[in-house]
């Protein structure tokens, strides 16, 4: 299929080489990989959200989840891109109204991820999204909050995949696909 | 214009009717206007953010800049359909590279915002989207961030606007359109 508004496609070797390597962030010892400069850049963010909606776009998706906050840029841009809403799953205290909430462990202690509870509806079809798949975790805790939730998670997207860290290894059910992988 | 894909107009009243009142959120007193609900509508999502960007489509925006968090959804979604980018306005410590920062008076103490040092190409001509507009300190103080780097805001975007917190004084050298006023 064709994308919307005609973006030029853009290699992936192209969009990665918009991705920076940050040393020492958010702690000593971990190389942090930068998106922003791909974000700023209109036609790579276009080429990017068209790359990763063309996969997803036969699945009728209702609803593409974002997790807090880099998750929300790239799940409101397949949103829109799939004629789909958004919803968000946000750290503890941030949504309004009722909520779900998981906890889930860390290399060192744990973290708590929310939903409000009338995020979803039942059967409808669930695009994750999150920027960066690293060891899996946090996605693999919003996947309980969806499928908590009564919703069919028919696919997982990131805009960046680290390797090395076997993410996928934790959502060995799901449909992953990585747009770029380091 | 038409808007991409075919989306249906619904008429303001009907996005409206999308907000929910959430009392005594994120204080007691506070009466919180939660977006939600219209933002898991994919066609109201679609229809407000293609209504947003009709307003700014000949401007020849070449990036959307969202102040976290919720912000970013509307700047993502915006970014795609204006084939422009988008950056990151956020709190402290959250940007991995050199930042610029700003604080501002909130009514009880003070908040600050960062930006990237190189988020900004001088004479880059830049459309600011945020969920909502209140007081508007936050959005002068982003406002500050972008004109320091040498950007040229052309607009200032929001889904809803709390007419009666009167904002826009806040804003006054600016074009602000706000979709949906309470």
């Amino acid at each position: 299929m064709t994308s919307q508004g005609g973006s030029a496609i853009i290699p992936i070797e192209g969009l990665k080489q918009k991705i920076r390597d940050i040393p020492d962030f958010p702690q000593k010892g971990i190389l942090f990989k930068d998106i922003t400069p791909l974000l700023a850049d209109g036609k790579a963010f276009r080429a990017a959200i068209d790359q990763i909606a063309e996969r997803f776009s036969d699945r009728g998706i209702d609803l593409v989840v974002g997790v807090e906050a880099r998750g929300f840029i790239i799940a409101a841009a397949l949103a829109y891109r799939l004629h789909a809403g958004t919803t968000l799953i946000r750290k503890p205290g941030k949504l309004p109204y009722k909520t779900h909430s998981t906890t889930y462990a860390l290399e060192y202690g744990s973290d708590t991820l929310e939903i409000h509870q009338d995020a979803v509806q039942p059967a409808q079809r669930i695009l994750m999204a999150d920027d960066l798949l690293a060891t899996g975790g946090t996605m693999a805790a919003a996947i309980d909050l969806i499928t908590g939730l009564g919703g069919k998670v028919v696919g997982v997207a990131f805009l960046v995949e680290l390797v090395f860290l076997q993410g996928r290894g934790r959502l060995k059910d799901q449909e992953v696909f990585s747009l770029i992988q380091f």
